[in-house]
């Protein structure tokens, strides 16, 4: 069965600063015109930074579109869509929690809600850490907090942690820490 | 440390038939203002459907924002921001699959993409399934597919499966059944 949708034209709506909103006609699978509204974003980077004692790097934010603030692990826009991800990943890594990393995992891609938005946020686990200063974004706003890895699984198991990307990145290092073993 | 960011205005950008775009301007902690631009999203909901066999029964689907056709688990949006989510649950397994589920057990909420979108995901794990008919909603095209949740887990490990609800579904249903033996 073809399921492909084929493009024929497009509306803009916004092109923000963060946000680029289109509307495009489609052609679908059964020759009948649709419409497909979705948004357009640069793509991110998230980063699970572990100490040796098990202990994962934190953030606490405040998510202004769900009105409370998130525990998540850290995370940031590209600088534009050619950006190379791990370079990104480095760099936000580097701003947020003035770590860097001696060894990197990536642990692979979570595209957040494909049916309205092309984000992509590739995902990387840090590891071997030293650290320098911080330089946070002027309007970026957090707390950083050491939890234990194996006290983020069950909170993600028991679903008291609701972020996508963080609830991914916990779950796979949880297991692919346990496979190694 | 004061996290909050309170609201002082909105502009209204776009209100289509799945997104609302507005742009808000805000009071960030240190009393500086600043632009919120994000999307509203009525709510969804996924289901992993579990068979006796340990398939899951997957879906395939064209996700235009990617150009490209994702494998899935049954999901399907909410009817309106206050409809109870086990009963949309309940619907879009039966329309999407035909499969009504004797046991469901709730396993949390998925934030798909806190900073730009308030889009909650409500998974459940339907197991005990029987089946009728299935009932489409026009424009949506997309095929079945069983697949062991062994093989599952194994390409969501290997990066294979990039859809974050997917991922957090198989994971989670993997960990939780793990855990129960």
């Amino acid at each position: 069965m073809n399921l492909e949708e084929k493009y024929l034209s497009r509306e803009e709506i916004y092109d923000g600063k963060i946000l680029h909103v289109v509307k495009d006609t489609v052609l679908l699978p059964d020759g009948k015109e649709a419409k497909r509204e979705f948004c357009m974003h640069v793509g991110a980077v998230c980063m699970l930074p572990l100490l040796p004692d098990g202990k994962v790097i934190m953030e606490r934010q405040y998510r202004y579109p769900h009105g409370r603030v998130f525990l998540e692990i850290p995370a940031g826009k590209k600088d534009c869509k050619e950006e190379d991800s791990l370079s990104a990943a480095l760099r936000e890594l580097k701003e947020e929690t003035g770590a860097v990393p001696g060894k990197v995992t990536y642990l692979g891609a979570i595209d957040t809600s494909p049916a309205i938005l092309d984000e992509v946020i590739d995902l990387y686990l840090c590891e071997e850490l030293s650290f320098g200063d911080t330089k946070r974004d002027e309007d970026e706003f957090l707390t950083l907090e050491e939890i234990p890895l194996r006290r983020l699984y069950e909170m993600v198991m028991k679903g008291e942690i609701a972020d996508a990307k963080t609830q991914i990145a916990v779950l796979k290092v949880w297991n692919y820490l346990s496979n190694e073993k």
